[in-house]
C-alpha cells in the first residue's frame, strides 16, 4: 500500500506522467468492487433517500443525522453530532496512520423544499428507478430486490437524488471498496455533513468558534453540484459571490393620468429604463465607471485552464431557445470570470389587463451583482451610487418626504437586501489542489475538467473564507438532474463512477 | 324676451365688446333665481345621486333613465328612451320657435364603479353634505330639509356628484330659471344622455345608424369634466386620442440562473430598458423618427390661446411632489398639444422578498401613445415598429417557436390593446364656438379659460368623428371632485354657478 501512497503533488504534468504508470489499476480495482456491489450502493442510497429531509423539517432531519452517524461509523469514522443553533452538522473523524495530510471532505444532507404535486410520482421520498429519463419514457423498475445488474443510463428520481446524499453514499462505497482491496486513504479525513445548505447554512460560520479545532484541514473537499456536461470528471477550484438589491426611481407621490400630464410630468419608468440602460452597453459590458478594475488579467496558465473546459455552449443555447450570447463575453468560461450586473426583475404599476393609462409612480428593478475572487460586494456597490449620482440622482435611504421631492428632480433608492457571499477561488497551483488533480489524472489515464470558477455561489464560501482553506470541489453527478425542482435524479452510472472517483481522491 | 334673444356669434372680441352692455343681467337674473330655489336644486340632485348608476347594473340604470324622462318632460322637453344594445340613451328634444340653430347637448348619467368601504360615508350613493372637504374636517349638515342657505363651499359628496349628474340637474335649473324670468333658449334643443361613458360609450356610435336624424345638431356641447382649477368658467375645444400596447422583450424560454450563465447569456430586461431609452431622449421628447412631423405648428392664435390659461403647474407640481416638469415640455398646456409615449407598466419576473436570481424569460413595458388630432394611431404605432426594428429586433406577433428563436437575436412583441381612440379638436374660429365663448363672455363680463385640448381622452370623440360635429365641452364641476375615486363631490358654489353657465349657453 505504502508503495504507491505518496505521490507527487507537484506540477500537473509530472503527476500525470507518473501516474499512468504507477498507479495504472485503482479504476479497475474500484470498478471491480462496485460491478459486484451495485445492490448494496443503491440499496443504501434509496433508505437515505427515503428518510424527508427538508431543513425545516427538525424531526426528520436529526432522523437523517442518526443514519448519516451509523454509516460513518460503519467505515471506522468516530462520528458525532455537532450541535448548533439549527440542524447539527453530522461530523466524523478517520486517522489514517503515517497520513501527513487531513482533509475535511464537505457534504449537505438536507434537500430543497419539495412540490410533491409537480413530481411523476407519488412521493419524493420514495425514491423510484427508472429506465431512463421520465421524461423520455423512462420507465419504473419494478423489483428493485432481483436486480443483479443496473444499467448506467437507469436513474433513481427522489429528491436529494443528485443534491447531494448521493456523493455521501458514494464516499461510503469508496470506503468499503478501498477496504476490501486492502488500501487505506492516504489522507486523515474529516467529514462534515450540512444540515442547512439549502437554507444558505446559517448554522456553519457559527460552529468554527465552538468546533474550530474539529473543522480544520490541508483542505476542504466540497463533495456537491453537477459535474461537466461531458461526462468527465471534474474539479472547480471557485464560486462567485453575490449581493443583491433593489432600485428604485421615484416618480409622482401617486400615480397621475397620463392624459392630463403625459408629456409634462416625467416618467420614473422611463427613467429607470434610461438609468439601467447606462450601466451596461449593448455587446453587455458593464460601463459604470470602475466596474472591472479590480479584477486581475487573465495569465497564461489561466488562459489554459479556460480554454481546456470542453465547449458546450451550443447545447446551452439551444435549450433556452437563445441566438447568440452577449457579445461582450462570447465564451461562456470567460463570462463567468467577471462580475456581473443583472437585472432579476422589474415593476411598475401594471401590465396586461390591469393596466391603468398612469404615469407610475416609481419604477423598481430587483437586482444582483456576482462577485469574483478580486471583487467585493461594497466597493461595487459604492462604483454603482456614483454611477447613478452622476446620472443626475439624489439617493435617499427611505421614501422621499416633501422636501426632498421639491429640492431634487431626479430621486433614486438603492437598497441592498441582506447580506452579501464572497467569492472564493483557490489557485489550480496550491499543492492540495495539484495533488487532487494528479490523484484524478493517474485514476483515468487523462486530466478532469478544470472550472476556474462557477459562475453561481454556494453558501460553503463564508465558511471557506472564514478557515482561509484551499477548496477544491469535486462534482459527481449528472448535469441534467434536475436539481432544485421537481423530478430531480441521479443517473446511475454517475453514482458507480463517482465512487471512483471519490477512490482516487481518497488515494492522493 | 326677444330683445336680447338674437345676439351675434361672430367673432369674441365684437361679441365681448357689444356684450358687456348688451346683456349685463342675465348671471344676476339667474343668480337670484338660484338663491331662492337652493333647496329645490340640491333636493332634485340628492334624489338623482340616491339610485346607483353602475354600467353594469341594468335594473338600477333603467330607473335612473326613467327619472330622467320624467326630468326633461318637466322642461318641456319631448323624451325618450333609445334603445341600444346595451343602456338606453336618454333623448330629448325641445324645439325653439325662429330657432335656426340646433344644439346637441351631451352628459352621462352612468358612473364610475364604486368600492363602499373605501368611502367616508356608508353609501356612495347615499348621498351626504358636508361643511367642506371631508379630508380637511368638512362636517355632516344633519337636517337637510331645514337648510335654507348653502354655502358655496359645502360639498355633496357621492358617486357621480360630479361625474356626471350635476350638470343635467343644472341643465334643469337653468331652464326653469330663464322660464322664471320670462326668458327662452336660443337653439333648439336636443339631448343626448349617455348610460355606458363609464365603459367608454359602446352603444354611442352604432346608435347613429339607428337614430341618426334625432342626433344630428349644428353643435355639439359636452358637459362634462372639471373646469379649470381657477374656478373660472372654461371652454374646452379638443381632447387627446389613445392607443395602448404591450411591448415584450423576450429573454431565454426559461428564467436561467443569473450566477450560471450571467454576463453570457443577454438579459430581456435590461434590452428592453435600452429600447425604451432608445425612445425618449432625457428632455421627455420622443426620439422615434417622425413621431412629431404631422403636428402643425402653433399659429399666433393658437399660441395666444395657450398662453391665456392660467399657469397653475405650481399647484401640480407640489400636489404630485415633482420638483420640476420635463425640460422638452416645461409648459403643461403645449405639452398636451403633442402626443406622448407613456409607460403605464413594467413588469418581468418579480421585484421585493419573491425576487429570484435569475435572468427573466421576457420583459414587458405597457404602454400608451396619447393622440393628437393631427396624428393617427396607425402612422405612429408604424413609426415606432419601425424604430424597433432598427435597434435590430425582429418583431413577431406571438411567442417566438424555436426556429424564430435559433435566428433572430433581439426577438421583441408589440401588441396593441383593442381599438384606439381618436383625438377630436374644435377650431376656437368655429362660428358655433365664438357664439358660446360671446355668451360666456357677455354674461361673465369677462372671458373664460378657452383650452384648446385636454391631455386625457374621452369616449365621446368617437361619437364627434363620425359626426363630424364642431364640438365645444362646457365643464363645470370642481377640479378637486376625486373623480372616479372613492369620496366624489361637488362643490356646491359650482352647482349654482354652473346653473348660470349653462343658462348663458342656452341664450347663446
Amino acid at each position: 500500500m505504502t508503495r504507491i501512497r505518496h505521490v507527487c503533488p507537484a506540477v500537473l504534468t509530472f503527476c500525470a506522467a507518473v501516474s499512468l504508470n504507477a498507479q495504472p489499476d485503482l479504476r479497475t480495482i474500484v470498478k471491480a468492487w462496485v460491478d459486484s456491489h451495485q445492490q448494496q450502493i443503491v440499496a443504501e442510497l434509496i433508505q437515505l433517500l427515503s428518510i424527508p429531509n427538508i431543513a425545516a423539517d427538525r424531526p426528520n432531519i436529526r432522523r437523517n443525522a442518526v443514519a448519516l452517524v451509523s454509516m460513518l461509523r460503519q467505515r471506522g469514522f468516530t462520528p458525532e453530532l455537532l450541535e448548533t443553533e439549527g440542524n447539527p452538522l453530522v461530523y466524523g473523524e478517520l486517522r489514517v496512520p503515517g497520513a501527513s495530510r487531513t482533509l475535511l471532505l464537505y457534504a449537505h444532507y438536507d434537500g430543497q423544499p419539495v412540490e410533491p404535486k409537480s413530481w411523476k410520482q407519488e412521493d419524493p421520498f420514495s425514491p423510484v428507478v427508472r429506465t431512463g429519463r421520465v421524461d423520455q419514457g423512462g420507465q419504473k423498475v419494478a423489483d428493485l430486490a432481483s436486480v443483479t445488474k443496473f444499467e448506467d443510463d437507469w436513474r433513481v428520481y427522489a429528491r436529494s437524488a443528485s443534491d447531494d446524499k448521493s456523493p455521501i453514499v458514494a464516499l461510503c462505497a469508496a470506503l468499503d471498496a478501498l477496504k476490501a482491496s486492502g488500501l487505506v486513504p492516504t489522507s486523515n479525513l474529516r467529514v462534515v455533513l450540512d444540515g442547512e445548505e439549502e437554507a444558505s447554512s446559517p448554522s456553519l460560520v457559527p460552529a468554527i468558534g465552538r468546533y474550530g479545532q474539529k473543522l480544520r484541514a490541508d483542505a476542504i473537499i466540497i463533495l456537491d453540484g453537477p459535474g461537466h456536461s461531458s461526462g468527465r470528471p471534474t474539479i472547480v477550484f471557485g464560486a462567485r459571490g453575490i449581493v443583491t438589491f433593489d432600485l428604485t426611481v421615484f416618480g409622482p407621490k401617486v400615480g397621475a393620468h397620463s392624459g392630463n400630464y403625459g408629456n409634462w410630468m416625467p416618467n420614473p419608468a422611463l427613467r429607470l429604463a434610461s438609468l439601467l440602460s447606462s450601466m451596461k452597453n449593448d455587446d453587455g459590458r458593464v460601463t459604470v465607471p470602475g466596474f472591472y478594475d479590480a479584477v486581475t488579467p487573465f495569465s497564461a496558465a489561466d488562459r489554459a485552464l479556460l480554454d481546456g473546459v470542453p465547449d458546450d455552449s451550443e447545447r446551452m443555447l439551444k435549450t433556452f431557445g437563445i441566438a447568440k450570447p452577449e457579445r461582450g463575453f462570447p465564451k461562456l468560461q470567460e463570462a463567468v470570470q467577471y462580475p456581473t450586473l443583472n437585472i432579476r426583475g422589474l415593476a411598475s404599476s401594471h401590465v396586461g389587463p390591469g393596466a391603468r393609462t398612469i404615469i407610475p409612480d416609481r419604477a423598481v428593478a430587483a437586482m444582483d451583482i456576482r462577485l469574483v475572487k478580486e471583487t467585493t460586494a461594497a466597493d461595487l456597490i459604492e462604483k454603482l451610487q456614483g454611477h447613478i449620482r452622476r446620472q443626475g440622482y439624489h439617493l435617499v435611504g427611505d421614501e422621499p418626504d416633501d422636501a426632498t421631492r421639491a429640492e431634487h428632480d431626479k430621486i433614486a433608492r438603492l437598497a441592498v437586501s441582506g447580506s452579501s457571499t464572497r467569492a472564493y477561488r483557490t489557485s489550480p497551483d496550491d499543492p492540495q489542489a495539484t495533488a487532487v488533480i494528479g490523484a484524478i489524472t493517474r485514476t483515468y489515464g487523462a486530466p478532469p475538467v478544470l472550472i476556474r470558477t462557477l459562475g453561481g455561489t454556494v453558501p460553503i464560501a463564508q465558511f471557506i473564507d472564514a478557515l482561509s482553506f484551499p477548496a477544491i470541489g469535486l462534482p459527481v453527478v449528472n448535469f441534467d438532474n434536475n436539481q432544485h425542482e421537481e423530478n430531480e435524479n441521479l443517473r446511475i452510472g454517475h453514482l458507480f463512477e463517482a465512487v471512483v472517483t471519490i477512490a482516487a481522491l481518497l488515494r492522493m
